[in-house]
């Protein structure tokens, strides 16, 4: 038979099963983290209509878009979860309860570049709390406790949210008579980690934005605010009153690091940042990025904001909202790279494996049933191997736990059971061994999928 | 601005709310169930290279098949789950341990006609069991034992595990000398519930298979074979000795027969079938179908079996294996039309929410931080809105708790904890409520997503 070589295409993560153990312990505790504060989970099609996925239409992101046709269809594979959102609520208007709060943890597809680190399929996982006509500031403070939650359920510790309004930056630009350059400022403004303030400064005058030498100055200084949330509100009280639109934000923002405390994030875990302006023009109110303080490098995990018009390609209603995303495929990458998974999780099929060492399997069957039957994870190995190559089979998956059950097991009713960590060996009933590994399970329930 | 009018292809499941909240239970318990077992989680790319996705060629399913390039390359979308398991098992065949047990629960790809109940974007549930060079028995007596409890939990109880095997019916059609349309001739009486034996008989005997009457006549009679598991057995040994395949096969069966009842499967759901015969060739051995006793007219809800050569397009490896798969997307549809999920399932997007009847807001947000903290699904309704929209807002979400924080609980430091199906409303601090809240639901832990 002419045979076809296997192969997995690039910019396509697709994981071992230990890995991938890793990864469902991840999206798990997302979707937990997410029910608890009362998100509905959401499922969309991958595929659209083109005319759909497109109505917002041009950009970057149209040349990566996977689009075909089928039959007389013209259709597009999804790139993002924000498109098929504002679809889903334009088109169910009616029939959903606003404040609209769902969760979604799904595949996107963009056809980027081939290159290490970067994929063409991955997962994002996007929260977003939606109103009808209005929405409350206080929604715009539940997400970054939500991300704090998440984050610190997957075991991070040293990372910091960082929030910004665009109301502020808009307002002080209008203040300095540049609104209209406001997006070229921002953009630029953005790249400041990156290049340094010269540079920033340097772009910001130099031919292309053309602002004056005196403003670029007070944009340097403004966005040179530093100091604790306390500190970077008091300063920006000396803007006040020059214009409504700045007064606004920061009244937003004071409301925001106000309501953060009570929604139990610690002030080390977020951070008025002024150089935070989120490079899409759809947000309109607060913005969050989100940073791994020992790994800068990467860039932000997690970002999102207030916007106004979700679905206006769709729908004349006003759907206001506020969401942020994660991309929970390039961050396992990046966890995994940077040595950051836990070796701790056990990534077994199951947490015991059951090993009958005589031919006749009636007992080990039935004692697996019993365990299962206890609610433990149970793998039953009838293989006809020698014994040193089932326990090899054991070490190899990294079970915590096996049952062995040869004739003397049998003849008492029993097994013996082995923790493979300590080695030590147990004679028990199988009741009891179902016990015994719930009781030894129980007390690993804390370990997290990433160690810091 | 130009709107575009959303909508969402056909053929494309996408379920308001609460349905998915329910079509997320489903999907946790086959998880937790599969995981039950030792099977490790697989997540495969939607789109691979058409190369490899068709190496077997051929077929209706060709047809139906998502393909389009991007770029240079040719792609389809997967059309099953069992291909890409080939190539993944073929690809890792050196990093992986033996017998490789995965399960996959993902969306597939057919462009099917588009049809009421039809899918063209459904997924798949799917469990195999792959050896290296050989596979033990008793994995083809476990695999039916992880349907039952699968199906047991989710809340069926009226459905039958119909077993059969590939090796008896070759080696019976061998004894007649019919081996080489046994094909055909399975293929047709595969079509027995349908079209009834009459029918059968004359197709038979007809032009296309012409088979001479007499054989046909024992065929009718062989599948016709009919009683409890015991019967079928001992009817079948009237048979032995006439064909090694066939001997083989009866064995397997006895085996299988006798496993099942240690696996913890009930006598009354399973049963041999002589008519069970799966149309897909490489089967080789035991083959299941699963129906529901009292809606026969579904079909098989759940169906797999025994075979030799999982990736025989891939690699010269014998990797031989069991699996079964559930067609999820249409057996949840059939199950809501049929009006069979469950209504007391919580499918609101918490088990509580926290309505604010004060301006100051603080108190609210500390008190769902409390219930939170607790492990308590909590939702803050922060809106602006009169008592009467805030209330309608629970109802019609369906909170089984509503948390009231008016000026009188503020300043007791209490909340009022609603029963919104009893309307008992009592007073409470907030641990209290979250203790309460708890308890209440860990009495409705029990409930099924399918009611019969």
């Amino acid at each position: 038979m002419e045979r076809i070589k296997p192969r997995t295409l690039s910019g396509f993560m697709e994981l071992l099963p230990a890995d991938q153990a890793k990864m469902e312990r991840f999206m798990e505790t997302l979707r937990r983290s997410y029910a608890l504060y009362g998100f509905t989970a959401l499922d969309t099609p991958i595929i659209e209509s083109s005319e759909v996925l497109l109505a917002k239409g041009g950009g970057e992101t149209e040349k990566q878009i996977y689009r075909f046709t089928k039959g007389d269809s013209d259709l597009a594979l999804r790139f993002d979860l924000t498109v098929p959102l504002a679809k889903y609520v334009a088109l169910n208007y009616g029939s959903l309860a606003f404040p609209f709060r769902r969760y979604q943890i799904g595949k996107v597809y963009r056809g980027e570049r081939a290159q290490r680190g970067r994929f063409r399929e991955f997962y994002q996982a996007d929260i977003d709390i939606i109103g009808d006509g209005k929405l409350d500031i206080t929604s715009e403070a539940e997400i970054p406790s939500i991300i704090y939650r998440t984050f610190t359920a997957l075991g991070l510790r040293r990372f910091v949210i960082r929030v910004n309004n665009r109301k502020i930056l808009n307002g002080f630009y209008a203040m300095q008579g540049l609104s209209e350059r406001a997006g070229d400022i921002m953009r630029t403004v953005d790249k400041l980690d990156k290049i340094g303030p010269e540079k920033v400064r340097e772009l910001l005058i130099g031919e292309e934005i053309a602002i004056p030498a005196g403003a670029a100055d007070e944009i340097l200084r403004f966005i040179s605010i530093r100091g604790t949330n306390a500190e970077v509100l008091a300063a920006l009280e000396g803007y006040r009153g020059k214009n409504e639109l700045f007064d606004a934000g920061l009244d937003e923002l004071r409301a925001v690091t106000a309501y953060l405390p009570e929604f139990g994030v610690p002030e080390a875990n977020f951070a008025v940042d002024l150089t935070i302006a989120r490079g899409l023009d759809y947000y309109t109110g607060t913005v969050y990025e989100t940073a791994l303080l020992d790994h800068p490098e990467i860039g932000s995990i997690c970002s999102g904001g207030r916007y106004d018009n979700l679905a206006e390609y769709y729908t004349d209603k006003a759907l206001p909202g506020v969401g942020i995303s994660i991309g929970l495929t390039r961050l396992f990458y990046v966890l995994q790279e940077q040595g950051m998974l836990s070796d701790e999780l056990v990534t077994a099929p199951a947490d015991v494996l059951v090993i009958p060492m005589t031919d006749t399997l009636s007992f080990a069957v039935q004692t697996a049933t019993t365990l299962r039957n206890a609610g433990v994870r149970t793998q039953l190995y009838t293989e006809q191997k020698k014994f040193k190559a089932k326990m090899s089979y054991a070490d190899k998956l990294g079970f915590p736990f096996v049952l062995l059950i040869g004739e003397d097991e049998i003849a008492q009713g029993k097994v013996s059971l082995k923790d493979m960590h300590t080695g030590a060996q147990t004679l028990l009933t199988p009741d009891e061994a179902a016990a015994a590994v719930r009781a030894a399970l129980a007390q690993k329930e804390n370990v997290r999928v990433i160690r810091e």
